[in-house]
């Protein structure tokens, strides 16, 4: 079941060996989680969001990261601008489009992004099934939809956009339109700890610099997902899992990721 | 002393049986503590609070909490919609008056916000002492007057305003104007890290979804002040303690709840 | 080479029998780690950034830290607020040039919080570089260039602006000016938890109340580099360091503080 067709461990160690900038346009639940996360795997994060200097630094960051978490309207502004000029510059960016179907305003500013043509999209089931225009169940940021009810969406809104679509979940599924692979490695704590699956975005974004985004997409998702694996072993509940979790994304090495990562095609 | 007069564990089981939303407005410093303390209880918390959205979110959430240590002009106007919602829902909500007495503009805003007639109120002493109208010797966020001293206060506040009013201390005092009960789990570590007081108060909005408000109060205090407990027993020091305490507040049993819950009528 | 000229335990006693009242406007990102640590080692830090209320916490905090994080341009206008009413009051006031040099919001922000005369002045090499007028080569937040590249700017900075000015990195250089100091107490996992240096910015502070800004500074950075050395000693990576580094700023005592320092004249 088990059959590996990117090499998860040698795109890890690219990404290491870069320790690309990263810039993130993240929600405020997430911002510390995130930075940590990205210190933990050997990225560079810079959490830049302000209205008045994120198009400036989207001009020579490495990467891009924009999650809808916590809006408002400056920070809208400021997320339109940065994504258009790492589109114009050909930098790598990813969409994290939380909560996308919860309200008006979401709905309006994850369509205004994904026409700034996102590299990637990642998010849960619910979320992708609202920006392929699919009902979806979700109440809050939380998944109410299966990976697998989202598939068709994903595929659709891969094709109509240009962009890789990543559905995480208990298993991942990631596509580019053409090529699907699902990756089955986690753990049940992981949706016990906030802002787990936005700091995903940024690890996903790091992966992004200098390689192909699909095989990127699916090795960044291997390598967290074994990561939670190897932090719930001796964990105590989510309070614990977090703290081991940080620590097995720093420790974890190249030949241990290719040895676990669990990906197959769709 | 240890006298059991209201269920904690069965009102603790109720919650996790439902994993209620919860839209939370909330400070920058509490966003992430809280929404894992939520997570780890089995509620579904949502932090939303853009005045853009969160008077729409209030229309579909289960409870609301609104905090109000990190204000902004825009942010009163987004606290102010979503509890006026509520209240006209019958949603039930909490308001924590952080430093309420410390500037203007926290003074103004907890008064326009009481009138919006949270269901609960929940604060240390010098926020209910300041709320209530007797002068307070809070300084900052931390209480600097002790339980006891609110308690007249709180009296005088549940009865004006029709909210069950919590002031949490070394011994906890719970009020519907009518009944009082102290609830004296907790532990001295709790204060020594940031935000877990603001944490309470989403578990507090949790428990009192499709729960009478002064009852889900006291469970809820209990709950947290026991989880406290366990979670000191191993600790080495505050970091250490925040880590437990999360393991504790997923660990804990409805049964070793209703055991552990120090309840007394006041 | 270790040669005690400063008493740092002395610093560390004097400051936790102050229990002294901080205000941080700092950034999104370290908010909650600041506070937390700021609650570890004994103070009683208060998040207070709005423009509404800043600069009226100003008028009766001991000490104020302002970090140019995570900018906007209200947040801006209670930054400048918030440090002239510190500097008109003699409060002392710290100022942390978070990434001063990467965007022109970030230098024109920095450069008029300089004229508001802070009592210290704490950032890494290129931050510090950047304030200097030297060309700087960092590209976020992180360093890229070595402290010792930063040490004759940080003297031409203290002289120009009469701040105690604090280089931060694998060694530290603290200069009034005149005299100058080197602290070699820290540890290579503290650059990879977030927000540690920020966090150092509000512990800088809670020292500078009624003590002497060049020792209180030094002895703060000494103080911090050594719970980075305790914690460091149990840690699996960076997440169980981070959660070991909390419990060791509270369990440090003054002795071991005076013990450990590695204070030397530059």
């Amino acid at each position: 079941m088990t059959e590996v067709l990117i090499d998860c461990g040698e795109a890890l160690a690219q990404m290491r060996a870069k320790a690309p900038l990263v810039q993130n346009v993240t929600n405020y639940v997430a911002m510390n989680v995130m930075a940590n996360v990205m210190l933990a795997i050997g990225a560079s994060p810079a959490m830049v969001h302000a209205e008045e200097e994120a198009a400036e630094f989207a001009g020579f960051t490495q990467a891009l990261t924009i999650n809808i978490g916590t809006l408002s309207a400056p920070w809208v502004r400021a997320m339109k601008a940065a994504a258009a000029v790492a589109a114009a510059r050909g930098t790598p960016w990813v969409l994290d489009p939380v909560a996308a179907g919860a309200t008006g305003f979401r709905r309006e500013t994850a369509a205004a992004l994904v026409a700034e043509r996102p590299t990637v999209i990642r998010g849960n089931a619910s979320e992708i099934l609202a920006l392929s225009g699919a009902a979806a169940a979700g109440k809050g940021v939380d998944a109410a939809d299966g990976v697998e009810a989202a598939e068709a969406g994903a595929l659709a809104l891969s094709r109509a956009t240009g962009a890789v679509v990543a559905v995480t979940g208990r298993v991942d599924f990631v596509t580019d339109g053409t090529r699907s692979c699902r990756i089955a490695n986690g753990h049940p704590l992981m949706p016990q700890v906030t802002a787990l699956g936005c700091a995903l975005t940024g690890v996903v974004g790091a992966f992004l610099v200098d390689q192909p985004a699909f095989e990127a997409t699916v090795a960044a998702l291997a390598f967290y997902g074994l990561a939670g694996e190897v932090a719930a072993r001796g964990a105590r509940g989510p309070g614990s899992f977090a703290v081991a979790f940080v620590d097995a994304l720093a420790a974890l090495t190249p030949a241990e990721v290719s040895a676990g990562a669990k990906v197959t095609w769709a």
